[in-house]
């Protein structure tokens, strides 16, 4: 059966995350339905992050095996046809080995976290944003994150019911920046890892925005990862502030 | 009655325009409803452009006369308040002499359009861009653009329905330029003059997006302009994609 890779791109906030839920809406359902209407099924596909309620997806990727030799454009464009209307599309398809997997053949995940600095509440990027009416010194937030690079027990920024077999992870880039939205500044967290421990990110941002907001000395957070303890971390953030961005493979898999 | 300046913000997409209707949702109305919140109505508010369904506000400037001489600061925030969860929000607020009005005071507005060029269906920009998926060449359109700037009879760019005295018209600005979005890249339309015309700026872009696409010619704007028919515009195109981006007044009235 010919394996296609799937990039996908998808709005959060009508969804109970990523995976197939029994009575809730998914992205996995709806792209699953999808492929049930172009094939017979069951359809089962998997994806490089199983991102959780509400979370965004750029540059998610997914895999499907298929019976026919679907020509890749014509099964997104065909995909994108019964994906509508929800905010689910499928922005670039590849045809694989079949021994290639959008889960382990990855090697690396970005995420991207947004978050707007504003007072009244917003429009155009409700459900999108994480919205924080303070602002918050990047400076010290990047000092903060700085400690967090490199390989660590990362026991205090995982979520109880994590389900990865070590807390040892190694974080390649955790940047901070401010950048100009549309609906006003907001700050930006890139983060980047070959792979995370369930709430890593959220955790990183709920406790980073404590050190921007003064509440912590950068030096806290350092203490906080040292002490390999759940409870030394700050607040973990909402989600819909949460894209998962990129996924890095020995090959592009859409390179064409 | 203290007068006060409202700048507002809004998601176009659950309103039929900003003007208050019997049986639909209007922005006006929305604004309205939750000034009897504060005080007892009815209330009447003028705003300085009445955008369309579908059609977003991101510097839309409004007026309300109170009973009380509200804080400003607590007055938008109260009012934010009641606006919830409506996509409208009051982002500025001042207090202002009572013969300063939204509409008449105004001596400019500027609209900002979005097109977003790629195939795939947007979802976080769902209803907030109009969508191509073919290319567009800016520098034609500049240059049909070119044509409309300085004063005309923009006839052949007004709707049937447009209330306006005279066609005659002075355009201060049509800028096309095109920038990396979120989704994808997107070509903007600055336009800005002290007045339009009923449908004068879907006029503009549905007409400029043919030269976009290689169908027109730049030149062929400037043989539509002066032929002064409404028969030789180009296609509308979709409200969605426009904003009222800024209204300017002789004084800035959120100027602190």
């Amino acid at each position: 059966m010919p394996r296609f890779a799937l990039k996908v791109e998808y709005h959060g906030a009508p969804f109970a995350g990523w995976q197939r839920q029994k009575d809730q809406p998914s992205v996995q359902g709806a792209i699953e339905d999808a492929l049930a209407r172009l094939e017979p099924g069951p359809h089962t596909i998997a994806a490089a992050g199983r991102t959780d309620t509400g979370v965004h997806g750029l540059g998610q990727v997914a895999h499907c095996d298929m019976a026919k030799a679907w020509d890749p454009f014509r099964l997104s464009e065909a995909l994108n046809y019964h994906l509508k209307p929800a905010p689910v599309a499928i922005v670039d398809c590849a045809q694989l080995d079949d021994d290639w997997h959008a889960r382990f053949s990855a090697i690396e995940r970005q995420y991207l976290f947004r978050i707007l600095i504003r007072r009244a509440p917003a429009t155009h990027d409700a459900g999108q944003v994480w919205q924080l009416s303070h602002d918050l010194d990047v400076a010290a937030m990047q000092e903060a994150a700085d400690h967090l690079v490199g390989q660590h027990d990362f026991t205090t920024f995982r979520s109880s019911i994590c389900q990865a077999a070590s807390p040892l992870k190694t974080l390649d880039e955790l940047r901070v920046e401010r950048v100009q939205g549309f609906s006003g500044p907001e700050i930006h967290f890139h983060v980047r890892a070959r792979s995370f421990l369930h709430n890593q990110v959220r955790s990183f941002v709920g406790t980073l925005e404590r050190v921007g907001a003064g509440a912590w000395d950068p030096v806290d957070v350092k203490d906080a990862l040292e002490a390999c303890d759940r409870a030394a971390c700050g607040p973990v953030c909402p989600g819909h502030g949460l894209y998962l961005a990129r996924v890095g493979y020995p090959q592009d898999p859409f390179a064409s």
